[in-house]
């Protein structure tokens, strides 16, 4: 079935008829009994009450005499009452209330003569005694139904007599991978091989909901297989997940299998990514058909089978916290429909937040590692501008955004090596980067976006790096040029050099592919001097228009061979083993917004920067020089 | 050791000497290497790489032919190129990019002419090319060290050919309950008998640090067998809690041990719960002496193992937000201690939130479930007034306050039961339920803390229930008054009523021990009037004074036999078998904040409150009659 066969369904249209559907089928969470022990993070399936009361007898709360208060009755500061031995009972805290008992006067007021003692104050009956039920009484209810099980919980429970728990079982959810192409993870993939790893980041997210994840053999797109292996899991499994190819030029068999095994509500739903959804069922079990491409498929868990999951485990997951940010940059969106848009987020120089959204391929799943949260945009909605205020959810801790330092700039391995030297030091510090190129680092930082940005950039007239820019682009001032390294920038080409490059001026040859790097990137405009100097054309050189995001970037494209050279810096060049022709030796600057460059941050950064444990990364590295 | 020698230091400081001291001994993070697969929720100890490319091939981004992009140049709408068929390869979306190809041209853009095609348009090198590393580069940093690895993470690893991954090895923390009345749980525990439940709250909670508890078997008070026991759990595992009998009035030889096996750095912190605290270590093993009380035991986790969890795991465990809250109530707290209170937090009328303290006795483990967020009380504080804005950690996640219904007022155990229903219908919906009595369920309506007030107040002039009080208290109105239930009230005695008691008059007897309500609430208010009622003085009646909080705490303490008699709903008599002399058919009604009346969660509770369901439950409780 091809894509365009699909239908466009409202995303909260099919959700709550699915899940009303799936509830008319009987659809409900199951039960089943544990030792109290194990229940500690599960949800109750039903009420709990306690059997005993806690404490479950009248202890005395002091150290002291037990005794009946009536016989200290009349006792005053002038005139005590004298007890014989046989009126009292030395006690400790926490012994059972003799018979014949109701009060405790504390070791403190006893005062002792022979084997009587005096009390120069009455007694009122149940004074320091811990009573029975002080912390539960038998037959309150402890926790009611569908109540996640806390540590206290445990406790009060087994205080309480309660020694087995119903709780709700943890659904099996089957994952179905498919496709010809696809194979396991492995090391050495062959090209057109795609790694399945889609069902061990769907195995995570469903474990992180109470389920456990059961995945099957991958399936080739092979009709009969897929429709068996189905009707297994339907059997094996509380629901199912089948996963497409991610090709949409071939045949899927998904929602084919689903009508086969059991109904199809729905094929297509209006969101971006996600779009290829199927919303299923067989009898009271949940089928859902999720799309290929990673992110995708992310979303559609995360907005499709979470409810389901939810419903299947008595738990409520909608658990992170909603923030309001400020959009960094223009962001359009299509109205076809509704599009949830992974950003990162920063705290600008005023507290509030900044969202940047990151790259909206739906195969590109490092945009959910680097992700902070997400914007979901109504299908109604055509996109933002710079400065809108948009909802983002969160998808990790507002605390952790709170401890962020923002760089934005020109890429270099150094931020991500001092980065996890400053989390080796201290686990909460995070270092979040984007690589918007030299350029987009001096806007950042002007805007309040970033703390701190990374540039490297020549000034052509003067052969000097960074300053004149700072003072062309801060006239009043507000940011501080801290010096980073010395890098040497040069033409990185296969191993062996089998084109005999020597100088750039090569890159106009007609056997020569070039591959550059973006607009406004440092290396971009180093290339575009490049090109003025040696008196060449930008329509000369093969592969200009061809445009990378980093170094690394540039580099693996000359390894794989799509292209003979490109600029870029020396460490780059050593990682995929190439051969380097240098160029220059450029400075790497770090420009530091005034306002942050006394908090702990910064100056941890600027530690780290000038430390001998990053000079031993960068030796390793290779290609650097650094000030001190 | 008895509490007096204890030491009163600073919590933060003992706190950052003791994790210095620890980092001094070599406390670090200790890795293990497991597969990807397995690796979701774990965190990262070294910085993961990746080893190979993601995609790890140029693919064809469209359904299209691929060429080399410089055939296609001069191209235009006019004048087409005509390419035969050794010049392009057919290929769909996903396919690798065929040897000595660029560009892939959208089929939609491709004219056939027999084998040759024809193109209007000239193509750009790498156009509908997904190329290598679009995803991630070899030799680009995925995660830094100390990161929690995310589902999304996984598969970026997979994607980058890591297929194992070096993470932080739980730590295995030795649990080791102590005390001669210490009793392994169970339903039928002797007087005297402690209960230990302590080591299973600490396993929950050092499980979702990500801990590994191991629980040892419960030694009795004997010095030799201690010091043994924390030889072997030393041995055994990575850190170890002994956890002290509650008694404050034995010996206690956790500091013995400690300082024999180890050093002991700290006994005795300035914290209220907590304080017999003791902070030790053998080599880089820490040894943390817990205090014997529930609470105190979870505060001294919290407050002192959680930092240096922390350190061994590499993680950030400090996850909970805060809030700004209004305290309820006037709340005094020692100078002598900085103090930890529980508290239960409810939203009021104008959004914001309203902090009650829960019981601070440190036996109340259920205190722990039923709070909400934790107050921080300085040791230089003596307290705050009702009103004072204060910062309150939560204990729960803020989305679930919001949807928290609050009901303050008179117990009954109704309220349990609707809260079960509505959570079994919607397990979203909260209910917080304080028994305060009638009299506490007005004024907390009147201040706007709870949106409903349960209230039983019988008006002595004229006989009728509730409707006088309302307008006394509301003469501008703002609530209304909605039916509850109507209640059986009476005398509960021991089972077969040996006392022979008739009448409330008996009450008086020297034979009889009374056990009272708290003041305010209807049932004392109750008492109250029927003393009036039968000319009798409440000075006559043994037990007056003696307060419990709940019908079935009064019922508990009459089933264990420390008083003969005590006002109370039948179904509590029912629950603890005992005998009941009808007294009054009471009218439980409830007061709901007018502008709380159209909320779904009030629509929600009253249509429960009318339900068969609920009929059905109270007729298993019995001595209920609804008026529907």
């Amino acid at each position: 079935m091809k894509y365009e066969y699909l239908t466009n369904e409202d995303l909260d249209i099919a959700v709550e008829s699915y899940i009303t559907a799936l509830k008319a089928e009987g659809l409900t969470p199951v039960s089943e009994t544990i030792p109290v022990f194990e229940a500690s993070g599960r949800v109750t399936a039903e009420a709990v009450y306690a059997h005993i009361c806690a404490p479950h007898y009248n202890a005395s709360a002091m150290d002291g005499i037990a005794l009946m208060a009536n016989v200290t009755f009349g006792a005053t500061e002038t005139t005590p009452v004298r007890l014989d031995a046989s009126q009292f009972i030395q006690v400790d805290t926490g012994d059972p209330m003799p018979e014949g008992t109701d009060a405790v006067v504390m070791i403190e007021d006893v005062v002792r003569d022979g084997d009587d003692v005096l009390l120069y104050g009455a007694a009122v009956p149940w004074q320091h005694v811990r009573q029975v039920g002080e912390d539960v009484c038998a037959g309150d209810m402890i926790l009611p139904s569908y109540t996640v099980i806390t540590p206290a919980a445990l406790g009060a429970m087994l205080a309480g007599g309660v020694m087995e728990v119903s709780v709700v079982k943890p659904p099996v959810v089957g994952i179905i991978p498919t496709g010809d192409e696809i194979v396991a993870p492995c090391t050495d993939p062959k090209p057109g091989d795609i790694i399945e790893f889609n069902s061990t980041i769907f195995s995570g997210i469903l474990s992180s909901w109470g389920a456990v994840p059961k995945t099957y053999p991958i399936v080739k797109d092979i009709k009969e297989d897929i429709i068996n292996t189905m009707k297994k899991a339907v059997e094996e499994c509380d629901a199912v997940i089948i996963n497409a190819g991610s090709s949409a030029g071939r045949d899927d068999y998904s929602s084919l299998a689903v009508s086969t095994v059991g109904t199809m509500l729905y094929h297509g739903i209006a969101i971006k990514p996600g779009k290829p959804a199927i919303l299923g069922y067989a009898g009271k079990k949940p089928i859902l058909g999720v799309p290929g491409y990673p992110v995708s498929g992310i979303i559609v868990l995360d907005q499709i089978m979470r409810p389901v999951i939810e419903v299947m485990t008595g738990r409520n997951l909608h658990q992170q916290a909603e923030i309001e940010a400020t959009l960094g940059r223009v962001m359009t969106s299509p109205l076809k429909y509704r599009e949830f848009v992974r950003v990162r987020l920063g705290v600008d120089d005023k507290g509030g937040y900044i969202a940047t959204p990151l790259s909206r391929g739906a195969g590109v799943v490092t945009s959910f590692v680097k992700a902070d949260g997400i914007i979901d945009v109504p299908q109604d909605c055509e996109g933002y501008e710079a400065g809108d205020k948009v909802k983002v959810t969160l998808l990790r801790p507002i605390q952790d955004l709170n401890n962020t330092l923002t760089i934005i700039g020109s890429h270099d391995p150094l931020i991500d090596e001092v980065a996890d030297i400053l989390k080796r030091q201290n686990p909460d510090s995070v270092v979040s980067s984007s690589h918007v190129g030299s350029m987009g680092a001096i806007m950042a930082v002007k805007r309040g976006e970033a703390q701190m940005g990374a540039i490297h950039l020549l000034d052509e007239a003067t052969g000097e790096y960074n300053t004149s820019f700072v003072a062309k682009y801060f006239k009043d001032g507000g940011v501080k040029l801290e010096k980073g390294v010395k890098r040497v920038q040069g033409i990185m080409v296969a191993k062996g050099n089998p084109k005999g490059i020597k100088e750039f001026k090569d890159m106009a040859r007609d056997d020569i592919s070039y591959v550059n790097r973006q607009k406004g990137a440092g290396t971009r405009i180093l290339c575009d001097y490049l090109i003025k100097k040696n008196g060449m054309n930008a329509a000369d050189i093969y592969g200009y228009e061809r445009e990378e995001f980093t170094h690394t970037s540039v580099a693996a494209q000359i390894a794989s061979g799509t292209a003979d050279a490109g600029l870029g810096i020396y460490s780059a060049a050593k990682t995929y083993d190439l051969d380097f022709i240098p160029i220059c030796n450029e400075e790497y600057d770090l420009l530091i917004d005034e306002k942050a460059y006394d908090s702990e941050k910064i100056k941890d950064f600027l530690k780290v920067l000038h430390s001998d444990e990053l000079k031993e990364r960068l030796k390793r590295l290779g290609g650097y020089e650094t000030w001190d």
